[in-house]
């Protein structure tokens, strides 16, 4: 693969998007051919398999979901992120594996040591494909929901409770930690440009 | 699991849903709980993923073709056939691993032995649950073919052309070479009796 594969995981409301964008917007005007994805999403599949999930009524187990997702990430790999690979393009995606392994593994009571069989199916749908780089913002989920209280959003970061925006903030936290050359944290409390200054610091020696 | 469980394959058109039926009404009668089922369906979600699948729109990737069959099997065993293996019950079900194996595998390039990510993906999927016994109705293609002109009968047997049923014949009996303890191969051809006779000193010998 001549591109590289960057991915952009964390706690919602940690400005990803307003992260990735900026980025996006860096490397194109340095020339580089870039591609912005994210998932779950990507293909007419994905969004199928997303109304599937979403469908309540339906009250999948965990192991269906995640076989759904994997499904979608397939089809995304093969339709999106691989051919932008094999062009040489810099792929930029908001959220990919580690989201899998957080919200389908390490929240639902497996530790670090148990994804096994999570990675194994991952990279079966990925065709052996893995990031090269994956960013982690961070940031206190308490300190987060202040922030925007104060600007009266309300949205699903609060619906689904501080406990389990706690825990998946955890999770990033460990699989950082696992794979400390592949996955780097970044504290989404500073500023905006503070942020992105350090996030293309890691780009640009990613890109050499 | 005090239950067994039984599955049904082979070719289209070789008499499988006459048979599960016949075997299901004998075991009833000797006072068996069973339960009736059949891939892809049982479920919910096997209807959402059957849509998927056939929509030819989409152009999945056998990968992803794969994957999707996978999560309506893992959904199908967590609300159907573990339930009813746990509760002592024998599951007779048309089609299961071994049609994904021949349609998703041998029929597409694969050998036997280049089988073991989709095995892997399968137990995944099935939470290491495989059948007891396996009973593949073998035919050769053209001879069912032969008598379905004789009847007057037109369906997707032949919309699939006669090359793929004998690469379908052919996967299903190299998956019952491989594995002669699990698999058993039962002549289609002969008289529907004769066949369920056959078939029922199988599933005799399972349930002792």
């Amino acid at each position: 693969m001549k591109g590289k594969f960057i991915t952009f995981e964390g706690v919602d409301g940690a400005g990803k998007s307003t992260q990735i964008k900026l980025i996006a917007d860096r490397l194109t005007a340095e020339g580089k051919a870039v591609v912005l994805t994210r998932e779950p999403g990507g293909t007419g599949i994905a969004e199928r398999v997303r109304n599937i999930v979403l469908d309540v009524g339906l009250q999948l187990s965990v192991r269906t979901e995640a076989l759904l997702f994997m499904a979608a990430r397939s089809e995304h790999i093969e339709q999106i992120i691989k051919p932008a690979l094999m062009a040489g393009k810099v792929v930029l995606c908001d959220r990919f594996c580690d989201s899998t392994f957080v919200y389908q593994g390490l929240t639902q009571g497996k530790t670090v040591t148990e994804l096994d069989s999570l990675r194994n199916l991952n990279l079966q749908a990925t065709d052996g494909i893995m990031p090269d780089l994956t960013v982690v913002l961070d940031a206190d989920p308490k300190e987060l929901l202040l922030r925007r209280d104060a600007r009266g959003v309300t949205d699903r970061f609060e619906n689904k409770g501080l406990d389990f925006q706690e825990n998946l903030r955890a999770g990033f936290l460990a699989l950082a930690q696992a794979e400390p050359q592949r996955i780097k944290v970044v504290n989404a409390l500073d500023s905006v440009e503070a942020v992105n200054e350090q996030i293309f610091t890691l780009v640009k020696n990613l890109l050499g």
